[in-house]
């Protein structure tokens, strides 16, 4: 009877919202009291639209967070673990990408005399952004695209930025920018990007761009890098993606976000998953096809995949590794040596999605200069 | 040993995706032939974004379709059957926020002797067409901001409208413009709508504004009105959105893309079904929020439901209805008898969703007038 009296109870609307009572101690409670000063500043201006778009809140998913559990996971323990999923190669589909590309830039060069021209800029001197530089100025180089770097010190003003940014813009032979992110904080990242020419946007991130990727009958100039890398992964991978079930973790500008726009875009039915999400691995436990992209090492433990799962992992997290060159290596999202026995495949950090960003960003430097030359 | 050859099948990459051949009898059907054609187009043509973007193709939901069940709902019958979920009433809710929008317009004039200014262009003379603006017009009188409305002939050349627009971009006691849609055939929507000034798009259908909306830490300059209409009726009815999860069914531009970015901006956890997606209902069932958003009489069944669910219908489908005296009736996407046994809050088909895109119409236009004014 009490039971039955409670069952009641959390049916009606006041239990609903009990029931959904969220925890005080969570990251979770500073945007319910942001929420509630914006609930006060909604009831004097109650139509005016920023409030209805709500707060943005950090999508922290700290390592010792609730959703870490270094236990050995079930499903796991359950799987036959002499099977392991097929590893999805990056390294090689990019390579040759990248041939393609150059096969394509020879063949512009000799027929228009041009090539296509990426520029860079640099501000400061952080090791990991020096290194990303130095892996696209590799990759341009290879495939014949020419590459230029502007490099800033880091006490730079805004104004020089921009001025690097629209000399760039005017440049004929230059095809794609791109600033190399993050900008020192003194620098507003936003407003610089938004002096970012739309046909040279190779990176993708302008909203025009983003809304021209989620809308149904409309075409972005360019597909952000990793998002494509990440449906080239599957496409050449022969993964069918209409009609499958796919679950992103993390809804960044640049990466969840349009990874799920461009999933939806393929038909695959999607549900985003990011730091509020209560119990997400009932959400991935469903997915056909899961991309992670939140740099939390090991979030993704084998209980959280369907049996037969395709696994993309975009996260790369650097650990201190004495034994590697670098004194570092790089973990994705997924923990891979579970994940190998319940997946069907997986990409593997390094050498997954990351190769394939680079290749998308020197396809979208291409196809900006087609678009510039009116050559196909 | 036979089952377990087959499971261990069915877990290699073949075995999952011959799993998931699709019924070659189904709408599906049509665009896998698309997809081959665009496979074989991806091969010579690798690098180029569209076929990345994957083809359009219509969200088709028969009203016969294998969605669509007419048997008793199991989830009902074994529901409490005099238990009703509280009906959200879109009516007396619109007309709140309006006698609201009216009082600043009120002020507005007083302060500064200017009210806001709605254009609505309408080509030919559809029922349906006439009634909605009707309606706009009415809600525009009694909040007392100008509405002017536009008529062109059905056999008008897209020139004609665009001018009629142009002149209305230009006019500074204009600040919201709308044209009515859908505009006969031979006229080029995107292209006429591409022309309106963001300033005015109160609609806010343009890209530049949807992608915005998508994402984090960007502003719309105005919320779609039907997406803002189904969050201020969850805000106004007390219901949390945040941690929730949220299950909008449809992906057009107008109504289900930016209901599902918005929710995801509201923090919920949202997954979003179209005519593609598999058992829809077994997603359905887990949302603590649904909305649906296709025009399918019925579609969503109460076994589709999670107890307790908020149900947003934003379906409207004409059925004829001699006693009405229109000659017809509404119905909405949700079998209504068999969700209020089952959902926790539920808005009507008519009195729900309808009422509140129009006063978000009519919100958005005095946001315009006040960004125009500079008056707040």
């Amino acid at each position: 009877m009490i039971a039955m009296l409670r069952w009641k109870a959390e049916r009606s609307v006041g239990g609903l919202f009990k029931k959904w009572t969220l925890n005080p101690n969570s990251s979770v409670r500073r945007f319910r009291n942001n929420s509630s000063r914006s609930e006060n500043h909604r009831r004097h201006h109650i139509i005016r639209s920023p409030p209805l778009l709500s707060l943005d809140i950090l999508d922290a998913w700290p390592a010792n967070s609730t959703h870490y559990d270094p236990s050995p996971s079930p499903s796991s323990a359950h799987c036959n673990d002499k099977w392991t999923a097929r590893l999805i190669d990056g390294k090689s589909m990019a390579e040759k990408i990248q041939a393609e590309i150059a096969s394509e830039v020879t063949n512009m060069k000799e027929s228009i005399r041009k090539v296509p021209g990426l520029a860079v800029i640099l501000v400061g001197e952080r090791k990991d952004s020096l290194a990303y530089v130095r892996n696209k100025r590799i990759a341009c180089e290879e495939a014949g695209i020419r590459f230029v770097l502007k490099e800033l010190p880091v006490s730079c003003t805004e104004d020089e930025v921009t001025d690097a940014l629209l000399c760039f813009n005017k440049d004929s032979s230059i095809h794609g920018i791109l600033v190399q992110l993050p900008l020192p904080m003194h620098l507003n990242e936003e407003k610089i990007l938004n002096e970012l020419s739309l046909e040279k946007d190779v990176d993708g991130f302008h909203p025009l761009n983003i809304g021209n990727l989620a809308m149904i009958g409309r075409e972005p100039l360019f597909i952000p890098c990793t998002p494509k890398g990440c449906i080239e992964l599957l496409i050449r991978s022969g993964v069918e993606i209409s009609g499958k079930k796919a679950v992103v973790i993390g809804r960044s500008n640049i990466v969840g976000l349009p990874t799920s726009l461009l999933l939806q875009r393929h038909h695959a039915t999607v549900s985003t998953i990011h730091a509020i999400t209560d119990n997400p691995e009932e959400i991935t436990r469903q997915a056909d096809i899961l991309v992670s992209a939140v740099g939390v090492p090991n979030l993704v433990r084998g209980s959280w995949l369907k049996p037969g799962a395709v696994v993309i992992d975009v996260g790369t997290f650097p650990i201190k590794d004495p034994n590697n060159i670098n004194g570092y290596r790089l973990m994705g999202d997924v923990c891979m040596e579970e994940a190998v026995l319940v997946a069907s495949a997986i990409t593997p950090v390094p050498g997954g999605v990351g190769p394939m960003t680079i290749a998308m960003l020197l396809s979208n430097t291409l196809d900006a200069a087609k678009r510039s030359y009116n050559f196909h």
